[in-house]
């Protein structure tokens, strides 16, 4: 008998949903033989989807007629989404019936729901959506996405081990090297939390790479595997890199539009650079999660299609059988964090 | 008669100083053909670069042995530049022998030297890094790029207005619109500092074309014509950006050398392809102003080359032609600005 995956989607929520859901479900078997999914939703139109996608056999409906509108705001989400998919799905996790659970639906509504019905786990001060984004020559950890707007140093601390353990379980890195984001690499420099939590880094006893402070530059350049940032500067960092990449590509498709012989020769060059642009589709990087969670919860983006929703799944499942919490508590353990007051008496 | 232009120069600031800089003046008038110069630095190497690159004459040297290193601190070089090449451009500005002066040379150095020496204009609290980059149809001009780690949202108010005369005056535009960075762009999102300068930006009773919260990808995709935010987030956004263009750029590039056909492809789309990506050159957009401060002082990247110092040098005589620091007094005195508090009472 196969030790099997049981995971909760939530089949509401995302643009695309929930064909999006079912079919993904679809997809990610090939990189989990195993899993087993309850979707939450609507049970008229998510049976069909099943049975179109033939998950019959390893598929269970939970009904619900509530789903969390896109624009919601969170605050909202949690008065009135009792009984909405997202929160169904969190709450199986929350009663030990599934492993983990995936949602393409509201950022804030599901981190507001993820953060009541999961609480974090024993010493962790705050979850941290936690993404996998593609580098130079390796992946790289991005934490805090958006979870915290403001972060203390332990916050921060906390949230190197936590990248740390995450860069270990999903990506196999050995001993993956952690950076904090500043504006520059001086120890003068920064915000006073930054620098307390710089003086705590590097006064870690255990076996944490701390590298030390690195620029927005480096987050691509690969220059440490995982960057640690507060919520607020890791999601404008993460924004201006997508929009950035898409300013860069639309400007050279335009430019080739526009002349005969650079069709042509980009009919030549094509398939080498659509390799080489592979590595950065977004699809798959798709499934953040919110680490520091007592329970496994990812994030998907909102208009993620099936391809992508599949990744996110595939990141749930890794997690899963990576037993990623436990890794925290021991990365947690093996690095006693000396108190913020210790590090500035220190430092001092 | 001509109008003469007077720019300070600092000959020994920069990685490929002198010599960028006395051809870099050469370059710049072809934009500006009234520009006269002093150098500030060593006079044995910089007289024989003055004549080769023909300003015998409209320049002149005041010689100093002192210069201002990469890495100095600038605390540092607060104390030991009194007679630098960095100080003593700045102080010709501020005893009117120079209309504006251009320093490739140590950032924070410059910053720390030229708040001391030029001080802010009446009502400034803060001067702020100002800079110009491409986005998807024309320029964006963004601030704070790092001159102020924290801010208040009275500074953020009166960058936005900053932002707005340096917007009419380098890039012409009419009726420049106002974007403050954030994480979403609901009223709800944010920290508490610029949650009132939102505040205090929507009950602007002038002319300012205040859009709202922007986030990341805004930046490049031309959402509003200035992009404001706090020293820390702009300067990560910035250098985000910069690494996201170099792997994009590396990776096609690496792409297309490694298979035969895309070599082809790619001279036959190279022209069309580099003409498209010459608008992102970074050697177009040298030239970052300290404004809000009582006399001209441009920033040019340490990098520069004489092609970048020219433009950094027209950015200044921009600056003198167009009275930039009128038009910022007179942009606070059109657009009265409420107090943190009466904001706050307003919006409740």
């Amino acid at each position: 008998m196969t030790f099997s995956l049981p995971i909760a989607l939530d089949a509401m929520g995302g643009d695309k949903a929930p064909d999006s859901v079912v079919h993904g479900a679809r997809l990610a078997l090939k990189y989990f033989p195993n899993l087993r999914y309850t979707f939450y939703g609507n049970k008229e139109v998510v049976a069909p989807l099943i049975h179109r996608h033939k998950l019959d056999e390893i598929a269970s409906i939970h009904h619900t007629d509530v789903s969390i509108g896109a624009q919601e705001k969170p605050s909202a989400a949690l008065r009135r989404g009792k009984y909405s998919s997202m929160r169904l799905a969190l709450e199986a996790v929350e009663r030990g019936e599934a492993s983990a659970c995936v949602s393409s639906g509201n950022t804030g509504a599901f981190m507001a729901m993820a953060k009541l019905v999961l609480k974090t786990l024993p010493g962790i001060l705050r979850p941290a959506i936690t993404a996998t984004m593609p580098a130079r020559t390796r992946p790289v950890v991005l934490l805090d996405m958006g979870a915290n707007i403001d972060c203390t140093a332990e916050y921060l601390v906390q949230f190197a081990l936590m990248g740390e353990a995450y860069a270990k379980v999903v990506l196999g890195m050995e001993n993956p090297t952690i950076g904090l984001l500043n504006v520059g690499e001086e120890d003068i420099k920064g915000h006073e939390e930054l620098k307390l939590a710089h003086q705590m880094l590097r006064g870690i006893t255990g076996s944490l790479a701390y590298h030390g402070f690195v620029e927005g530059n480096d987050i691509f350049e690969g220059t440490t595997d995982v960057v640690v940032t507060d919520g607020f500067t890791g999601n404008v960092a993460l924004k201006t890199a997508e929009g950035t990449s898409r300013l860069f590509y639309a400007t050279v498709k335009q430019a080739i539009e526009k002349s005969f012989w650079a069709k042509i020769g980009y009919l030549l060059a094509r398939s080498a650079i659509k390799m080489a642009l592979r590595k950065f589709d977004p699809r798959k990087y798709n499934g953040a999660m919110l680490l520091g969670l007592n329970g496994i919860a990812i994030k998907s983006h909102g208009g993620a299609d099936a391809k992508s929703f599949a990744n996110a799944i595939r990141v749930a499942a890794t997690m899963v059988q990576e037993n990623i919490n436990q890794r925290i508590i021991s990365e947690l353990n093996q690095n006693p964090m000396s108190s913020p007051a210790a590090a500035a008496a220190v430092s001092g």
